[in-house]
């Protein structure tokens, strides 16, 4: 077990230097916190507070180091062996710290080789770090004034990314994850196609979005949260790869002409959730443009495949589209989340997102008031991990990493594919690849690998089977963990 | 200025193990990465990283003390000191450690005692050293299987919060933003008044929601996002201290209802964003169940107060609220961002966010699948750091700290009132005080003390005045640094 690192330069601990005027607590309450321990208003982060942080840092990364998968209890048991209840008193440092240790040994270790649970996995060594400086330097992103280098850097950020959409005069935000970026693609559509709905409200004349029937659930809740309705959000259907089928996107949209309502968005999958799959966006921008829709790219998975040369072809026509959702959380290796929604065109985030605030947006340039462009007011630093990690990696790197990824789902592809205990559910596109075990429910593989701790892998629905989804997101993966989780699955068969 | 560690305990980092089989670059890109430093497709976090951000931290905790402001540049003086540009090619580690830090160094510091800019100040120890190990654990909140304990954690905090609001059987779930914790409430409220809006579309028939003249912009960017509209959101006259009148209300109410508009959610603020100011919720909660209207409790800013026994009557009657928004990052201390929305009935989070998702919710119990009940599908862990931090203060260190921010407050009206250099502009209700100097514009003296390196602090206009707004959020600011902050403004002036 590593231990405490006890040369830590003896800066003194602010909260040493005598300088609060907290009140001190009442006799009865200092027993709480035990000797010299008593809680005070306030307390604060020092250089001791930082070394124990980092001890229970690096047990964690040798706990993942001995045990790749944790032990998975039932919920009720997990809760009744950590002490979770919030009450009247606090308790010691030294007792909270213990308790954030426990916390962390029975925490899903999505980190290591053994978890193909997510389209997120591995810890990529700048990027964390940089979102542990970033809890540090806790700057809202509204505001200029107070995000300063941090307003500068998700500006460059989004340029660079938007450049890569190939948008030439684009711009950006980073959102909450992919769900809101999504929502917020929706908004800026449906209040394109019919101006004054933001202020007037919707007034009732039905408008309808299309997407693939392998699309995500988030546009579901986009139309539901949105006034536009589940039922004016058509599912296209999707060929055996899952990718959307353009002459039925086509008939429907001419269906609904027919029938009065307003066709006003497509979205196209760049990345299904379950297969992969990359949706024929040139096809669908040559549709959008004929047709005076919104053409939103869903890229929350496949958005980083831009990056890399080689790639790129399955995203050929992004840059006909009006909006970009990417999410580097997934294949790019940063802490969740960081979601930017890019649009080709400057000033609709603005438009369709800015409210007066005489008490925040003050006397800096707006260009870098963020808050002027977001869903949110207060809004956290999500951009220094993803630019941190970009100056580390260069486009370059990311390449070789989503290229890694893809043929490492290749070499997955081929174990399934030459060997008869298995049967592959469709050719893979790109990081996720969906199989059966003959004779096996999926269900009970996955249950079974996780309660004997040897991999975290999900399930999935495809064409009405239940079949496991095997999502490739840690490039640290080698071709012998890939060996070993297939010989998981054959001892357990 | 602190040095690096260098007795950190001689663990191996994973990196070193060899047991990474990505492909080795090719020798062209070699030379990016400068000797030893070819970026990989992947880097593993390990011990000699924690140690390169420990350094960093230090080195930050270091300026602060040294400089509580630091330089104000423009926006494009700043961004021609950094270099910023995004690439081809990646940098040495050495060369973006060396970046972070030169970005650390030029952030504004919001946690030193000279900040009074924003309505979340200060760094407590506890959350955000949880904050740190939450960025390396990297969990997911949509699941318990991927959460894990992270997931009951947020069930007990919500379960806790609830009681605080005095929802007895309530449930919650932490959003993005206070400003989206809104929009939830309003989504909610929307659908539960007109059932099928969710499926059909809204149809037309408007729609109306009431709250204060200094309620939170948030709330129109709701109604225009919702398909309410933000002329449907009605902004009813407030006192002079800043509180809502309840009669105006009531007549604002019968009025759309004479018109055949359909009223259906009243927001309270518990907390304005510019004086501080609590609208009356009992008084508001009689007239929603007269009306049969959704009442929501904006309670961002003054949720925290529920803590303490002094400060909750400003809040009563927020038990008769049929929903509660709450952010600890304000008040508790917490790093941005962490807002939970808290409802008194069960089931309403996942009768109105609920999707059906094959591929993520899987064979754990569905109470503990939060992103059932969440706008989001991938979403942070903001849930550990405020669990953290309440273990160690518990309500009662809770109460004692925005006590003490209150009568921080009290005691910077008491200079303003006793010089006649300032006027005041509101009796303070809580956290914020507004005041102006004689003779001389806000704006200008909030640029002064920003530019002279004195302190941070911004403007507002009340009653078409522009003033100047101290928030006090951080308990370690004490007397004699109030006092420091109106000797800086008499100098000015």
């Amino acid at each position: 077990m590593p231990q405490r690192c006890e040369q830590m330069p003896a800066v003194p601990p602010i909260a040493a230097t005598g300088r609060t005027g907290a009140p001190r607590p009442a006799a009865g309450l200092a027993g709480a916190g035990g000797a010299g321990e008593a809680p005070r208003a306030g307390e604060a982060f020092t250089n001791e507070t930082l070394a124990r942080m980092s001890d229970l840092a690096r047990k964690f990364l040798g706990i993942e180091r001995r045990e790749q998968v944790a032990p998975h209890l039932a919920p009720e048991d997990l809760a009744a062996s950590l002490d979770l209840s919030l009450g009247e008193q606090g308790l010691p440092l030294d007792r909270v710290f213990a308790l954030l240790g426990e916390v962390m040994a029975a925490t899903p270790r999505t980190c290591t080789p053994a978890f193909f649970n997510q389209l997120y996995a591995g810890r990529d060594a700048v990027p964390t770090a940089a979102e542990m400086l970033t809890a540090l330097m806790n700057t809202s992103m509204y505001t200029y004034r107070v995000a300063g280098p941090h307003a500068l850097i998700e500006h460059e950020l989004m340029r660079h990314m938007a450049t890569k959409v190939g948008y030439a005069e684009g711009e950006g935000i980073i959102c909450p994850g992919g769900s809101i970026a999504n929502l917020c693609a929706m908004i800026i559509a449906r209040n394109e196609a019919r101006p004054g709905i933001q202020d007037e409200g919707h007034d009732g004349r039905p408008m309808v979005a299309y997407a693939s029937e392998e699309a995500h659930y988030s546009l579901n809740k986009a139309a539901a949260m949105t006034g536009i309705g589940r039922r004016n959000l058509r599912a296209i259907p999707a060929d055996a790869r899952g990718r959307m089928v353009p002459d039925a996107l086509r008939s429907a949209i001419a269906a609904d002409r027919e029938r009065g309502a307003e066709p006003f968005m497509i979205i196209a999958m760049a990345g299904t959730t379950v297969l992969g799959a990359f949706d024929p966006i040139d096809d669908l921008a040559s549709i959008a443009e004929e047709s005076g829709l919104w053409l939103h790219v869903d890229g929350a998975l496949g958005g980083s495949f831009l990056v890399s040369e080689r790639l790129q072809p399955l995203l050929r026509g992004s840059d006909r589209s009006n909006s970009f959702n990417w999410n580097p959380h997934k294949l790019m290796g940063v802490p969740l989340s960081c979601s930017p929604l890019l649009t080709r065109e400057q000033g609709l985030l603005k438009k369709h997102f800015k409210e007066p605030a005489d008490y925040l947006f003050q006397s800096d340039p707006e260009k870098f008031d963020h808050g002027t462009m977001s869903i949110q007011c207060g809004r956290r630093n999500d951009a220094l991990k993803i630019w941190a990690a970009w100056k580390r990696h260069g486009d370059a790197g990311y390449a070789r990493r989503v290229e890694r990824l893809c043929d490492l789902v290749q070499y997955a592809a081929d174990r399934v594919r030459h060997d008869p205990t298995f049967v592959l559910t469709a050719e893979p596109e790109s990081v996720c690849l969906c199989f059966e075990v003959i004779g096996r429910q999926s269900e009970e593989i996955c249950e079974r690998l996780l309660l004997e701790q040897r991999a975290m892998v999900g399930h999935a629905v495809v064409r009405g089977r239940k079949v496991i989804r095997l999502a490739c997101a840690n490039p640290e993966v080698t071709e012998a963990d890939v060996d070993r989780f297939f010989d998981h699955i054959r001892a357990i068969a």
